[in-house]
């Protein structure tokens, strides 16, 4: 039986897209808030793929925001402020989380298995109110994922085996790096993650245990699969 | 300014006494569950104390619980379930508990620091109902409070200066190993943890930032200081 519920967060509890235009547009005015958005969360997977081939140490989330933040600035001709990068713990939750996230939590253990450090995880629970009991991912494992240190952290700083810990997410990557370790899964889609013309992740592309269209649903098939 | 509080949790949020009793009457009967709950409580800062001491390495409350249950149970001439040691996972909030750390946490970042695991704070987390930001404490720094490595890495996991955290405790000890580290303290008076004929911590024995007799007026102390 399923103990507990990890979930990625950037895309498949919060929309990073809409709130961090909207900090651009409020700190960088006149440049393109969403290309910018986009360019900026870019640059994301580049700055994490060294460390996790061991070319960098652990560097927290945060400092990789704001180095990928002047990074990118400095492409668009625009000098952005260093607090800019703490738009990234501002986020908004689509609209079924909040409600979705407190149904699971009566039952299960819940906590994000997010490459957000404790600090950025903790700071977006109090924004967005995400009702966590604890926050694993990246900073307990000191890697990022997909590489199973951290999801394997995750399951032993909760002292459960991978069987009865399911991971959620809205990309099938994501899962698939889980299932390897025998973790049980669970797709949410998010298709407006990276906004009207998003071509990745539209659907479930494997036998997911639970495919569910939102947080909601979700807290209902984890009851009947009880 | 106060930017984020740590909590210890056995006997200033919760109230272990009571609940551990009721668990040993429930599992030993015959056996006397307050006598021998204190027997259980006694063992658990000499199980901690070779680890500080670096004669043992990081073993989680978890499994030191369990150790010290056989070890008291052997003395009372019982054999206990491994499962009782779970008791210490549903502990019941003293009644100003979860009210004053919503208000809290309206304000400022909340964890617990305490010497419990990740794992057994985020199922007392889930039990008790408290709305806790992310889990600080023994695991991250795999050591045990007062040693200062705790408290410090509670303080770099959240990104802060000791200055900006306050460490909020029923325990004189544990607030001067915070403060010596330049967090600010709060003391909350807990004056029947150890029962009716308690003896230490009825008062507070510093001049600590704040002394509040629950946690509802410590919430509006916050709000004054601001």
């Amino acid at each position: 039986m399923t103990q507990a519920l990890l979930f990625d967060v950037f895309g498949t509890c919060v929309d990073w897209r809409s709130a961090i235009a909207r900090a651009v547009t409020k700190a960088l005015p006149g440049v393109d808030a969403l290309v910018f958005a986009d360019a900026w969360r870019g640059e994301y997977d580049p700055a994490m793929a060294r460390i996790r081939a061991g070319d960098r140490g652990y560097v927290a989330l945060d400092d990789l925001h704001r180095e990928n933040l002047h990074r990118v600035a400095e492409r668009f001709g625009v000098r952005a402020p260093d607090a800019l990068a703490q738009a990234w713990e501002r986020l908004d939750p689509w609209p079924d989380t909040v409600a979705g996230l407190h149904a699971i939590a009566t039952h299960a253990l819940i906590a994000p298995c997010s490459n957000g450090s404790i600090a950025l995880m903790a700071r977006l629970a109090k924004h967005a109110l995400l009702p966590w009991h604890c926050i694993l991912g990246a900073d307990i494992a000191r890697d990022y994922k997909p590489k199973p240190a951290v999801y394997l952290a995750a399951c032993d700083a909760l002292r459960l085996p991978p069987e009865a810990v399911m991971m959620v997410a809205a990309h099938n990557n994501d899962l698939a790096a889980a299932r390897a370790l025998g973790l049980k899964t669970a797709f949410v889609a998010r298709p407006t993650e990276y906004g009207p013309n998003q071509t990745a992740d539209l659907v479930a592309e494997a036998d997911w245990d639970i495919i569910a269209p939102d947080f909601l649903v979700l807290a209902d098939r984890l009851v009947d699969a009880r």
